[in-house]
């Protein structure tokens, strides 16, 4: 194991971190890189630049081409896709329940399961509905966690990632830092992971 | 050989362009795909988003990542890099000239020639004077080439292959279609080609 975590920077919301939040963990264990995940928001980001939306709704040759882009991306990997009907989805809640689980063994498969809510099932991550039925398919009892995503230490938690995300000139997501090193994008991730491994 | 050539969008003040030009060849060859050579330019297509400058510029977290990227691709794939003082270059005359060879078998060399004066060189590919360099380093007589550049047929080639980009939906550069797929950055070169040949 590489002393350092590969820091794995995700937004619930943003379409091209799906795959790679779906890929990461078997990549990291072939390379024998630790991940460290850290959910943020990219609106507060998104609004520094100027935009009220995502890019891809603010501009729709891109919007266009990204939605056939992750339909090829999914079918190559192997991953379920269903275009949600809402974009960008509010992920507030998703990112703090994925704080609050930061320790739990299971936070992977959390975050996988919140990716494939959104882009693979049509359902509405802003809900606790929607997170607690992903929650109780890990044996976790629903109630509690939401709770503990609501609290302050937890908001207090995302507020300081996505500060910290904005310091690191981070201005997109999926985004990957590796000893210093910032990587743009799921399809970044293997260069990500070989940056990493060359300071183990 | 597939039938059917892989379109090559490109153009030469694009930054991410410069990799995919110096590597379409090799890459193709050995997949045994034709390349159809398109330069074209962003100016007219950035503008109808409403941008009067590269968005690398537009948006500076954007813009220091991209040339940071810039400098690792080229480490990675090997090619001669150095930051251009003038960013983004007039390429017009760059792209007419490109269209004036076309049919010629020191394309691609005029091309990867013209790439390397604006990011390894330090040049102003604007000039005649740096493409005049570049055609007699392939044994070309730089006059004649340079007027066939700037005849009216040529020009309305140019204006054309803008339009159909736009008429494509294409966005930025470099783009690749393959049979009627559309593909964005240098990093999707190898789906691009992958894609061509499932029609073969």
């Amino acid at each position: 194991m590489s002393t350092q975590p590969l820091e794995f920077w995700f937004e619930f919301a943003s379409t091209y971190s799906y795959p790679a939040a779906m890929r990461i963990e078997t990549l990291a264990a072939r390379a024998g890189v630790a991940i460290a995940w850290r959910p943020f928001l990219l609106g507060p980001i998104f609004q520094a630049q100027g935009w009220n939306d995502s890019p891809f709704n603010l501009y729709p040759a891109k919007g266009r081409y990204m939605w056939r882009d992750l339909e090829r991306l999914c079918a190559k990997h192997g991953l379920p896709y269903a275009r949600p009907t809402i974009f960008p989805q509010r992920s507030i809640l998703a990112a703090r329940l994925a704080l609050a689980a930061t320790d739990e063994s299971w936070l992977p498969a959390l975050v996988r399961g919140i990716y494939v809510a959104n882009f693979a099932e049509g359902a509405d991550i802003a809900t606790p509905e929607t997170l607690g039925r992903v929650l109780a398919a890990l044996g976790q009892d629903p109630q509690p966690w939401l709770e503990r995503a609501q609290s302050q230490s937890v908001k207090d938690a995302l507020r300081g990632n996505t500060d910290r995300a904005q310091a690191l000139g981070l201005f997109g997501a999926p985004m990957f830092v590796a000893r210093g090193e910032v990587f743009w994008g799921g399809d970044r991730l293997e260069d990500a992971l070989a940056w990493q491994l060359r300071g183990a």
